[in-house]
């Protein structure tokens, strides 16, 4: 005994000494009521210190593992449930207990059945942002100045609502997007994600369905889908969404939302015009359907003018959710979204929120408050656009260069969607591209429809250099028209 | 215009008049193609410095907001979507619009429902960590640490199962509770809450209803009945559920899972015998019902010797899914918890996560690994082990000096539990005691049955000092008798 204890080199040597003796107590090699050796014995045993045994053997006792004996020593408890008392318990068939939601939680997990690009090659499957931008010694600055201020309370339990301070930033945030905050309030989320999983969860459904772009953004699209929605989807054209399909499938039916995407939408980067955003803002007014607002990647502007959200333009109107992140834009890692909506809304969600969460990262939260509130998103922001601006046109343009396209689209945001013709199939595009250490994300799996988009891809930028990207899209364009011969 | 500018005090002043200017604009105080004062007239009139209306009016620019004309100046863009554009929007009746789950949410949420204890009063409505305990500077020194390490990566997209030196962590800190980790997998969650929700989100219920201990922990009774699960609650003995009940319960019909909580029972505080644990385990694995394990407080042990968890009694059994959270002895605001459970199950609860909220918070995880890495966690237990101890000991001999109880119980953890003969109304009791500033949990919340435990209370002693605590229970004790005559 004793002879196969190895010591870890970065961690504090009592707890490992405590632990290794933990683990011969749990296998039964040291028996209860069985005596320890004495301290100076087992640091001779083990060649550490006899201080760090007599540590350890604390921590032993603390934890229940072990009794002392004035003037003996210290003994093996009598633990319970070890190795010698176990029951021969069941193996139950977990498949065959899960139910419909699970399953197709897994059926839709495109990060599992997708493919993995490795390290050593040029992936455009991604659109988070490159960390190499990221401004950690600002980060750093902001937890440690709001450490200073009231560590204490951070590390304890915050309100499902949200962290105030960072509550009252993002309102007036918005307000200068030009939303009038009157008689709405926010619910901080783990992301987006969470927002739209709280929103979906709250609604009634008459009619069991939603209308949305086709086609958009896949997590939704899998959200709606576990929600149990029928989901209709209106085509895009360069300037938004198809009002001519939309009215016609108004005339066909109600729904009971609508999920929008106006900006840098998500697969085919286009910004709605502000004409269309007006029309269908007027007609989803007259037929009184909610709007889900995903403000996805608005802050990705590289040019023109500023356009403010759908909630903005409903004024003190309350039809419009939003749901905004800075994931996309700032550290995704910090899972902090936002819904800005009516009061009464969010009064319900923000009970769901407590349901299932109790709230919202306040390290995250706080952090986040204290970054933006410093100033440094500004000025990461400036950074971040000035290269993603110059990434986004040489993608352009070497997807110009290289790639045999029938359309594509992308007016900001950190990728870009490019149509083949109809029948060309992008998931055969990627199997030889991938031999090749090339991946992209097939367009497919952002439609609405079983088998539509095979022809498209989207190509995410912000974390491939500026080289790969010449030789990851010439490889694409090269060959697609292989394929295409 | 531009009087009615005022300086915040601790915000870059370059923002400060951006925002300022952009408020004009969305306004329609500042009009579409309307010269911007020159920056030497704006800083004049906003007594700023010039260069800090450059700043602004390139931040200006970079939103979208104005454009320049060269040697001219500054213009106002033609925004779309302000207050000049407003769509006459519709007002939803967002509570006619909300589901069932939704109401239900509402109205099982204590937290709105309940009494709010104001911060002048005594409360021992709180089981959450005494946060004068929290060693900041090892929670700074662990962020420190690790973000020199990698920072950038911990900021960007992490994996839906977690960060991964913490679920290697938590794999061995659950092997030292006997737990064999063979065939199992883990899952990190926000908290002990959301791995509650994601379990009984994926499970089938052939049969509609879950067996549990009763009282117990009101936020997971919240949950089984959000997903409409029938629940049969088994009363309480001093060594935990009494099997007499649970034998006729088992014998009336079957279960699709069971919910219990061993260690430090919540409300009652009650530790379940080695032995009836035993028994536990063997009927439920002969009747094949899951065990839902809720590893609450388990640390907080003042004495005896080690009770292993039941999963660690399962062998390399997979039937029970254990959940474990550090949220109160730790630090709450930081939101993690796990899922110890069969490889297959926690391939599907990934799935589930994923759509959920993409991932943990990396920031929480990263820093809560590299707290516990760094042995912080054995030195802190130590020391608040001590503190709640003492202040345990004392809770219980005010409320044997003082409280007029029928039972008491609390074997350990952060509170006490307390009833009185059946008949008398702890919320009578709440009303009164509040009107002398002294507020506690009712018990009825913690019961299965509609209007069942109205005799109980629940007692949390951890943010209480020890002065208060005598002042409190007196209070309470004679408040009692003067309901009781």
């Amino acid at each position: 005994m004793f002879r196969d204890f190895k010591l870890a080199y970065d961690r504090p040597v009592a707890i490992q000494v405590r632990d290794y003796v933990k683990r011969l107590i749990i296998k039964g090699a040291l028996q209860a009521n069985q005596k320890l050796p004495s301290t100076r014995e087992l640091s001779l045993l083990l060649n550490v210190s006899r201080n760090i045994v007599i540590a350890a053997y604390e921590g032993l006792e603390d934890d229940g593992f072990t009794y002392m004996v004035r003037g003996k020593g210290s003994y093996v408890a009598t633990i319970s449930g070890g190795a010698s008392k176990m029951v021969q318990f069941w193996q139950p068939d977990w498949c065959a207990r899960m139910n419909g939601h699970a399953k197709l939680a897994v059926e839709l997990d495109h990060m599992k059945n997708g493919f993995r690009a490795e390290r050593t090659t040029i992936s455009f499957t991604s659109i988070a942002p490159d960390e190499k931008l990221f401004d950690i010694d600002n980060v750093r600055r902001a937890f440690l100045d709001r450490m200073a201020l009231e560590g204490n309370v951070l590390l304890n339990y915050g309100y499902a609502k949200g962290y105030r301070p960072l509550i009252d930033y993002l309102l007036r945030y918005m307000e200068h997007k030009g939303v009038n905050t009157k008689g709405k309030d926010m619910l901080i989320t783990n992301g987006f994600t969470e927002g739209l999983d709280i929103v979906l969860s709250s609604l009634r459904r008459p009619n069991g369905s939603v209308l949305c772009e086709n086609p958009t953004h896949n997590t939704a699209l899998k959200l709606l889908k576990l929600h149990g929605f029928e989901i209709k989807g209106i085509p895009m054209e360069g300037d938004g969404i198809d009002l001519h399909e939309l009215e016609s499938a108004l005339s066909e039916r109600t729904y009971d939302c609508a999920y929008f995407v106006p900006s840098y939408h998500n697969p085919t980067g286009i910004v709605t015009s502000p004409e269309k955003r007006l029309t269908l803002m007027k007609w989803m007014a007259e037929r009184q359907i909610p709007i889900i607002e995903d403000g996805f990647n608005e802050e990705l502007r590289y040019s023109g003018s500023h356009v403010a959200p759908l909630i903005a333009t409903a004024g003190d109107g309350n039809g419009v959710v939003y749901l905004g992140s800075f994931s996309k834009v700032l550290f995704p890692g910090l899972r902090v979204g936002w819904v800005l909506a009516d009061r009464v809304l969010i009064d319900y969600l923000e009970s769901i929120k407590r349901a299932r969460t109790i709230h919202t990262s306040t390290l995250d939260q706080s952090l986040l408050y204290q970054y933006l509130h410093n100033g440094n998103f500004e000025k990461y922001m400036k950074k971040a656009r000035a290269e993603y601006k110059r990434k986004y046109e040489w993608t352009k343009q070497c997807c110009e260069a290289h790639v045999p396209y029938v359309r594509m689209t992308g007016d900001g945001g950190l990728h870009l969607f490019v149509a083949f013709e109809e029948g060309f199939d992008t998931r055969e595009l990627l199997t030889a591209c991938s031999r090749q250490g090339v991946f992209f994300t097939p367009g497919d799996m952002f439609f609405t429809g079983e088998g539509e988009g095979r022809h498209t891809m989207r190509i995410g930028f912000s974390r491939v250099t500026g080289e790969e990207i010449e030789k990851g899209i010439r490889i694409i364009g090269e060959t697609a028209r292989q394929l295409m011969h």
